[in-house]
């Protein structure tokens, strides 16, 4: 009889200092309090989580291993190891949801393959609260990760996500490196024709949370004080 | 002196026939069981999402405002009186995130001309949980609605997907209309290239949740029963 294996449960994680019953289901606290097996991308603010979970055990009891960019490919696979003996085991990203804009893809699609149970937990995605809060098309969407870094190609990539905004009403949503916020939003404002409209959604879920909606001519106006807070950019109609 | 004006809560509802805690943090339930006003894709799913977060008032003291894809567009900005008279009010969509693949996002746009406050609450959504569960690259997505209907322009979609898969590692997620889920695969399988990785997830956080992602040549082999489920498609590596 073939071995009954473990889930890797999905785990979101906080975007900032919100109380976690602010984001966070019941369920999931519950699901996180019962597991001894994690991959984090980051070990400190997985026990931070952990903590405002109530986790009920000390950590020394509970196994930690990383997944980060640095973890090499060949080393993936045996982070599986528990789950092949039937333990389960849960997956946390540094903020907001595994494997989206994190971590931990390559992970889930060797569970795929060896037929390893996943299930993703609900929780909050900065882009997916950005989408929403926009009042952009939420029909058709891209995120595309990081924009270029040299000018040249930064300046056409925007021309090129200007274009899918007017022609197919496709939502465009990018990050940048938060010390680079400020620079990536005048940079923007200064290369979008003056309607375009722009939304910078930034500290999503916390108490400074703001998402505002304005065509490229007033941003260029009055760039906010937007570095070193995580910020999701869209560009919209 | 300027009015001050309600909030727009942009509230999460449930995917299927899932408990409330297993998807919705405690505060969106709080929220809800406050306001008193609710602009809502669908009647009968609002009422049934507001029973299940135990709404403490007879409906008969709420207010109901109906916003779908049938509503005019110079009705619209109506819907917001209650907020320009410092009335908040709730958003729900008939399933998961509003204004994600759901009406809303004209509202939300006229909010932000106004400078009314708009507020994302955490929740679930099925484009977002089948991202993270599907083990594709999370790093870039593109969410293209529906696929065309026209099988020649269904075709040539499709081979511009798989071609921004291999080029772009950029995932490709679509949905279709739940009855032509089993067809929408059987054509997908036999398109794609026969190693083309298809991830099919279906009824997301209910307990007949299922999240595969195998070669366009496995599912030609068997399509499984998804007609009238909802699913979300992935095509991704």
């Amino acid at each position: 009889m073939e071995k009954i294996k473990g889930t890797l449960f999905l785990i979101p994680t906080l975007l900032g200092d919100s109380p976690i019953e602010n984001v966070i289901p019941t369920y999931n606290i519950e699901i996180v309090r019962n597991l001894n097996i994690f991959i984090v991308e980051e070990l400190k603010s997985a026990r931070h989580f952990l903590k405002k979970a109530g986790y009920p055990r000390p950590f020394d009891s509970a196994e930690f291993s990383v997944l980060n960019e640095h973890t090499p490919s060949t080393e993936i696979s045996e982070l599986l190891n528990p789950l092949r003996n039937g333990l389960s085991v849960g997956l946390l990203s540094e903020a907001g949801l595994p494997c989206v804009a994190d971590p931990g893809a390559s992970l889930v699609s060797i569970c795929h393959l060896e037929k390893i149970k996943v299930i993703p937990l609900s929780g909050p995605s900065s882009l997916f609260l950005a989408l929403m809060a926009s009042g952009f098309n939420g029909q058709q969407f891209v995120f595309h990760g990081y924009l270029p870094i040299e000018p040249k190609d930064k300046i056409r990539k925007i021309k090129d996500m200007e274009t899918s905004v007017l022609k197919n009403k496709q939502t465009q949503i990018f990050i940048e490196a938060p010390y680079r916020n400020k620079k990536l939003l005048q940079f923007l404002a200064e290369t979008c024709r003056p309607d375009t409209l722009i939304c910078v959604a930034s500290m999503i879920t916390t108490t400074e949370e703001s998402i505002t909606t304005l065509p490229a001519f007033v941003w260029r106006k009055k760039i906010p004080e937007i570095d070193k807070k995580p910020v999701v950019f869209l560009i919209g109609i």
